[in-house]
């Protein structure tokens, strides 16, 4: 009989969204009038078609497909080369310099932050904040690998620091971070660098959502940092930058100063293992999709992408405005499409979920679904459309005035 | 510091290809002339355009990207459920029933069957053929697992058996083969499938190639034959059913049947540890590519498939012409794009590169890059062009004759 990974058991299964759809469906169902007036500003998916450009690119990479001059066939698992240098171009244009050879083409960013496990070994300490993005949870426990948190809160702003009586191997980080829309500044990140230095240790690094920096001030990519590329590997996505959510590309940054020793003393290459993982167990992105990538990163398509982000900024601010109006403490909204709010009156977050449904049939993500720190706290989202946006905080005005 | 996944030390580096391209260069920088003369018969790759139809699904792929009331962000973990009923028909028009929620769309059968070793444990007995597609072998040993051999050559023409005295808890088939070209019949399936009951074990049954059988007593799925429900995975790709190397789409079976006890004797599904693998790891395969799959497995897709696929197969035909006027031993090219000759005049299969090589200009692939059961064959491949591959064995029984 196979023995099976049974690490699987110890999975908590995460109800989160389809305990959410329950409650809507069965209020919905009670209150068939009102539910008409639902607003769901919990969904973390764009919603925005893409832009032009990006649609020609796309079509072109199709196209391609269609004659035997243009056709290809497998590509290079690192993602081409045309794309990869989209890459590099984009982090040039923002004011950080990556290594051709250290980026890595794939279908998306969860792939990737779920898929790095596979180089690391057991018996590592590994640091999460929480509240976290589950992810980063949930592989490792996978792989029979336990984690330790540090706590997010109002005290730091959800941006945990690093705790030098703590040794940790490898650390999290998410900024702007999902779910609480905090953003590390400069300085914060030269600490957390620093300090992965000082430990050895390596940062997984999320920049999925940097694309809602508006602060020139603060830091699009870890690398902005100095030290950064010895200590640090970055994943990044197209999901939330250019709409990609469902056309499915992301980007992972492994640089080759990334070294360190195995136990026999051998010198072993994150970018090699990289190299290796992906090339025995992926077969490169579609040409199809990163024909749309490379137009992203181009001058048409960061205008067009800059589009639908400013509409969805549009949103946040309009949020973060009205929290702001009301006197409830929030993190995000600015520099990031979430926000992430103190749940009102001292409110449990599924307390605030049924009041906020009930009485304004808004609809949010109870901060308890990302961990223990988020127990009081409530996300909002700016994918909705501008008017909906618009109506639910007049509702939320009139609730919590 | 991190402790690294040290297996990967363990990786034989696999030179194959890099060392053949070594050799064609050097030959070429030797003798320009001759050089012009190159035919290629190595590549593992198709090279004729995608069919109208699905060039025009993909496009509508893109399309619906284009407008709000159309697009598609996140979309589920398992695919779509009209490209899941489309394989799910695919299955049925050739007579054989998969389960919908047994189907997970996915970007090829290459990153599934590297993956599915995350939901097994350590301590299994793992039984894989030789000669044999590397990615079996590397996931295993990037995991700790080290595996055990069952030897493919002449006597068993190159199917090995199950031998009722080893044990195994895994085993991995690839049916028609990769690199031999040879495919079990159902009696031989059969037998595998009631060894794998009879020892509680998993097939791993790779049909990557069923495309290509066309005699209609061989199986072109381990459902074919009854039993296999309860015993096995299977992985497929639209790579060579319908050239989506460069497009990238897979599917994989993963039946409800499959359940297993873990040691503490809760129930496990494979199904349901797949979809949590999937659903932590993984987010979808591009809406896009899913669009053009859907069409792959239409009336009309399938038809334009078959025209690319009767190409190759009269390659194939012909290079196997060869071999039987020339009194060669070999396997597959039928049913197979791949045809797989024993080295003539006792040569080793590196010796025979050479020899082809410099004396008729023509390159396969050594049958020693498979492993130790492939030191004395060759394998050549039908995805040429007709006029190449028609050149190619004209001078190949020149030599030969």
């Amino acid at each position: 009989m196979p023995k099976l990974n049974e690490n699987y058991l110890k999975l908590k299964q995460n109800y989160l969204f389809a305990d959410i759809r329950h409650r809507i469906d069965s209020y919905c169902e009670k209150n068939p009038e009102l539910g008409k007036k639902l607003i769901r500003l919990g969904i973390g998916d764009v919603t925005l078609p893409l832009g032009e450009p990006i649609i020609n690119g796309l079509h072109e990479g199709v196209d391609a497909m269609a004659k035997a001059e243009t056709f290809r066939g497998y590509g290079p698992e690192q993602g081409y080369d045309e794309t990869r240098q989209a890459v590099v171009d984009y982090y040039k244009r923002n004011g950080v310099d990556v290594d051709f050879e250290a980026v890595f083409i794939s279908d998306g960013a969860k792939s990737d932050t779920g898929n790095i496990t596979d180089i690391f070994g057991n018996g590592n300490v590994i640091l999460c904040p929480d509240p976290v993005y589950p992810v980063y949870v949930d592989t490792n426990t996978m792989c029979g690998r336990d984690v330790i948190y540090m706590a997010g809160n109002a005290e730091n702003g959800f941006l945990p620091m690093p705790d030098k009586n703590v040794h940790a191997d490898i650390i999290y980080l998410c900024s702007p971070n999902n779910p609480t829309g905090a953003c590390y500044n400069k300085e914060q990140l030269k600490e957390w660098v620093d300090y992965a230095i000082a430990n050895e240790a390596v940062i997984l690094f999320d920049s999925a959502y940097e694309a809602f920096i508006v602060d020139p001030e603060l830091p699009r990519s870890i690398y902005a940092v100095e030290g950064a590329r010895k200590c640090a590997i970055e994943f990044c996505s197209l999901s939330k930058t250019a709409g990609f959510t469902g056309t499915r590309c992301g980007y992972t940054v492994v640089p080759t100063e990334l070294k360190f020793k195995a136990s026999d003393g051998t010198e072993m290459s994150l970018n090699q293992m990289w190299i290796r993982r992906q090339s025995t167990k992926f077969n490169g992105t579609s040409y199809i999709v990163q024909k749309g990538a490379e137009v992203v990163f181009s001058e048409e398509g960061i205008k067009a992408c800059n589009e639908n982000l400013d509409y969805y900024k549009r949103n946040a601010k309009l949020i973060a405005d009205t929290m702001t109006e009301l006197g409830i403490p929030f993190t995000g909204g600015i520099n990031s499409p979430y926000i992430w709010f103190e749940c009102p009156k001292g409110m449990e977050s599924w307390e605030c979920f049924d009041y906020m449904l009930n009485e304004i049939q808004v609809v949010g993500t109870p901060g308890a679904g990302f961990g223990e720190n988020g127990k009081n706290y409530f996300r909002l989202t700016s994918f909705g459309s501008y008017e909906s946006t618009v109506e639910a905080m007049e509702r939320f005005k009139k609730l919590f005035a």
